[in-house]
């Protein structure tokens, strides 16, 4: 084994990993952060963010990353662009093998959040944030009395629709199939709510509008059928995919791929700790990630000390 | 029961009920929180707080109080002064009784906190947050090159004298008895570190200084013998006590008091939900008792939707 050595390795630069960080290197720990794209991470994408304790006013996921991150390297955490390829324990501590270099660390804390599946089709990236949205529970509210839809059949889309009918004037929920995979309790309740309308058997083909949502072009799978519906928001509930595929046989994964942590955010492998999103059971929120890097790197620190 | 009704009540006004309250009401839940003396909790006693994610300049405990608390308002949180006496499940939902009025509850989110045990001597309150400090994770920053003290002879008090002497000069722990009570490993790092001075057998007896600590004076339990220590800090470590005397038989607490909760922060009571400092294995820091607050909401919102 050979690269560069630190005390502590931080694999992802949102707000878990941001949090570990200020924890970490506050503590005066020679800490490491490994980011492959954007400081900030998922929320980086969010225009707003009104429910991250601190900010009344609401604060633009990109300032809110910048703020935690100038916060960090105060304290003296180094960062550094690459893409994670590898983790391997070892007898010198945990190897980290990135696409610009590699490292050792005596602790690792993994925090590289997941990734919302995308549907990939027309004006989905271009109005992202200006009307898409990826996450009912943060962006709901912004919907108030406009019809909205949800795409996605399972609990998180009929839990998001669900939410949106204490928002919006109108909530309709397409999906491919006749029939949704959410759960019963979850699906009674959405048929006797008169908010929701069901668009079976659709898939969604193009969003449209200029600034904002203006409507969605669906198109019946049965009989190809074209639809537009006009609608001020389009939450996309097509599921997350954690960041965990170079872990597969290196520390524990639950079944749909996010690591396994207990209390204290160890892994199954001892100096190895997960923060945030990419652990199972994460609340998917700022906050609850940001909590999760100061445990994670209090543990780690005092995994180095023992 | 009698009383005002609400969907979810909220005891304490820490970050994490704070942080409660800004989740439950922008979900537009008719929530009201409870708090006995100032909103922020003990934060609000912390002149700088430098590790909440978000602030790089660090914030006021005061104003970062106030901040959720506007935030938690805007969204509609309803609040009222008292002291929760009592909390009892009962057929209606949980019954609250406090000194200035009684609630009903379907859901309630104890975020009581907890308090530092302090030592009732002459200048430790004149000189909280000058010199004087009940938390060195927090604070031990300030110190740089200075001489502190800690009081206290446990594995708190010991892990604080460790952690100090990354920033202090020097570090006198002062106890009462001639041996700790301090895990073996922790008392070996210390008797190891050349920074900590052990004064054994005395009791402090007054805390010296205009604006900021100067000295603190101390007492041989032996001889009686009179001394004087030049110190710059004063660190407290003389233990926490959870505020839950009014809810011993009504959910689980653990031996030294604070709530057993899951992961999802349920207590042994249906309906009843702890988060922050006043749960079991609390890291006791702003930003994990917020991501509580967070956890414990949500899960609350989703007992009043079974």
């Amino acid at each position: 084994m050979t690269g560069n050595e630190h005390e502590i390795v931080i694999v992802g630069g949102g707000p878990a990993g941001l949090t570990a960080g200020i924890y970490a290197a506050r503590d005066r720990r020679d800490t490491l952060l490994i980011e492959k794209s954007a400081i900030g991470g998922l929320i980086a994408m969010a225009e707003h963010v009104e429910n991250y304790p601190g900010f009344p006013g609401g604060v633009s996921g990109m300032e809110l990353g910048e703020k935690m991150y100038q916060q960090a390297t105060g304290f003296g955490l180094k960062s550094s662009f690459g893409e994670v390829t590898a983790v391997r324990p070892g007898q010198k501590g945990q190897y980290v093998k990135t696409t610009e270099g590699d490292f050792i660390a005596r602790a690792i804390i993994i925090a590289g959040g997941s990734e919302v599946a995308r549907l990939g089709i027309p004006g989905e990236a271009e109005l992202a944030g200006r009307g898409v949205s990826y996450c009912a529970t943060c962006d709901a509210a912004f919907f108030n009395d406009v019809p909205v839809v949800v795409v996605g059949g399972g609990n998180v889309a009929i839990t998001d629709a669900l939410h949106l009918t204490r928002f919006a004037s109108r909530v309709f929920v397409i999906h491919r199939r006749d029939q949704l995979r959410a759960d019963r309790i979850l699906q009674e309740k959405a048929f006797a709510e008169p908010k929701i309308e069901f668009v079976w058997s659709h898939i969604p083909e193009a969003i449209e509008g200029q600034d904002m949502v203006k409507a969605i072009r669906i198109r019946s799978v049965k009989n190809q059928q074209p639809s537009l519906l006009e609608v001020g928001g389009v939450f996309i509930a097509a599921g997350y995919q954690p960041n965990t595929a170079y872990l597969k046989g290196v520390v524990t994964l639950d079944a749909a791929g996010y690591i396994v942590v207990n209390e204290r955010l160890e892994t199954s492998v001892p100096g190895i700790f997960a923060a945030g999103d990419i652990r199972s059971n994460s609340l998917r929120q700022v906050v609850a990630a940001a909590g999760d890097g100061a445990v994670a790197a209090v543990n780690a620190v005092k995994y180095l000390d023992k």
